[in-house]
């Protein structure tokens, strides 16, 4: 049986949210119903409501960092039960028949991923995500949240979380490694408190000193301002492994710069903006600059369950669904410290 | 003593080349001394003869990919002795001391390495390369030529071997493994042989199907001319590895979409103009973009004696030093096949 729910939308790149009813389907055989607790408010929501990369299809309701509880299974779902806190991250479903899916990274499957919102499923339907009550998602796409795992500040590393750990954990980030992190607001903070836990020597690079104590309050050894440019200087070639979670252009020349031998520079945000850079950055010290995109299933879970032992989760401002207009400008600001994870119960009297 | 010997020269960007003579310094402890037999022209001659990477100090003997006798040897030599066939490449000394030298990675030297000519040496005098009757090197800086091969068409792997074959090595080229090459000039002809002795399965990417049968030839399966974009739909997502040789820029973003997921695109040619791509042809398929510069001493002596037992050498036009202004042009227009190497010998009667 379908159920009406309450979800936030937007009709337009230029509106704002509205609450809205949304049907979601009746379960197939493999499907696992979930309500919907908490939703995180990632920078490619905004991207994407706002149509900066194209293609956005609405009315959209955003959100691929979803916590909540299992409330309905389908008959052959043996891995969840009624109650059992699961996570979705930011894809749903794929043809889990290629090459990719079956080396268990689904986001890159050749048929195309469907991602948990703004894509269409396999019933020909356009899907829909996180700021909603309810979200009816393939049991193989659905996340086990370790038990004592807070839900809450847990929310944004299914897409925060899994983003800064795979390339970490790709490029060897541990015991003496020196890692840097470009930018310290939502993927930035998770990379630095996860890079730490792997033992990595993490140093924050961020535009400002503004988040310093923090930054060494999530683990890392130092924390160097961008902004004055003695940074470049000081710490020229002295990193193994860069994570840039900016979803901005920065000058790839000076950060190139800061990587010895045979170092590597990830991305894994997006900038629209053509990207520019001198070969010579890359040819001295055989550098390497990579990009990275979340991960697969296998590798979400194993993110979960490291965090989990960890104890790392988010650092959240939790925030009401009538709120979501006025932090997406934070988020865009750089004003949010650091995620902003939607309380799904205030939608119910939500009235935007 | 000194020796005094006959080399070409260039006085200016703009001039061509004079015969001149040189003084080459008497031996230390640690130095052989190198009756030069053979000397390729790579096109990173042209670049700093022509002063187009900027800071050449003239007058310039260019030349680093050479092969001779060897003719005397310092009191604590003990590697080399009379008589026996040598090699020298892209650099004749470094500190020895610091990490990347302790890791048999001189060319990244953190004191600077000593380039085989437009350098400057530990005495404070300009280095001299190839283009010349002798040259006087550090014993650790010399190369053995292994039995039985051919110096005259060995001479190119001290540059162009081990330029191709570091990164082949580094990013796994080997059975099972679909690797292209980009451009099929004097770096890219040795990369198709030595992908395809270790294994690989090599495609050349080349703007034209002049090359087609050599390339073929040389060991790749397979052959596309990129000029009229077929190639880039057809074979889109399709390499593990693409070696890039061409000194010029091409399109990154079509060149990178011919990678699989996980690949790694390697360019070895240094253009000197700003590079542009798009972020998204790293993120999909988390693609690697990386930078390699020849390799140190272990490594190309290990390319050298991989080269003789699979019987690789370069394709060569050997030349006289009367030819070497003539064959400049020819190698900036893609004319040589595939390597021009100069017949040292021809020096002696050389009058230009």
């Amino acid at each position: 049986m379908t159920t009406t729910i309450t979800a936030l939308q937007a009709d337009s790149a230029e509106s704002s949210f509205t609450t809205r009813t949304l049907e979601r389907r009746s379960l197939a055989a493999d499907d696992v119903r979930i309500a919907i607790r908490y939703a995180g408010i990632c920078h490619s929501d905004i991207h994407q409501v706002r149509d900066e990369w194209g293609g956005t299809t609405f009315p959209i309701t955003p959100g691929h960092e979803i916590i909540g509880e299992v409330v309905e299974v389908g008959s052959s779902v043996s891995k969840f039960t009624l109650g059992d806190t699961v996570g979705v991250g930011c894809f749903v479903d794929s043809c889990m028949e290629c090459e990719a899916c079956k080396d268990g990274e689904e986001q890159f499957c050749s048929q195309g991923v469907v991602g948990t919102y703004n894509g269409q499923d396999k019933f020909g339907e356009n899907t829909h995500g996180g700021y909603s009550q309810q979200i009816v998602v393939r049991d193989h796409f659905v996340l086990n949240i370790p038990e004592g795992m807070d839900p809450a500040t847990a929310t944004p590393l299914l897409c925060a979380g899994i983003t800064t750990y795979a390339p970490l954990k790709r490029y060897g980030a541990g015991p003496g490694v020196n890692v840097g992190v470009i930018g310290m607001g939502g993927l930035g903070h998770v990379a630095v408190k996860i890079a730490a836990a792997m033992g990595a020597e993490v140093t924050v690079l961020s535009r400002t000193d503004s988040k310093k104590e923090d930054g060494l309050a999530f683990g890392a050894k130092a924390y160097r301002a961008t902004e004055d440019g003695s940074a470049f200087k000081d710490l020229a070639g002295s990193f193994d492994l860069i994570i840039n979670t900016v979803g901005a252009s920065v000058s790839l020349d000076s950060f190139l710069g800061l990587l010895g031998r045979g170092g590597t520079m990830v991305n894994v945000g997006a900038p629209s903006e053509e990207q520019s850079f001198q070969m010579f950055s890359l040819l001295a010290m055989r550098r390497n600059y990579a990009g990275s995109m979340v991960g697969g299933l296998p590798e979400t879970q194993e993110m979960l369950d490291f965090c989990a032992k960890h104890d790392i989760t988010s650092t959240i401002e939790l925030i009401n669904a009538d709120q979501v207009d006025e932090y997406y400008e934070k988020v865009v600001s750089g004003d949010v410290r650091y995620r902003a994870v939607i309380d799904i119960a205030s939608l119910e009297s939500a009235a935007v």
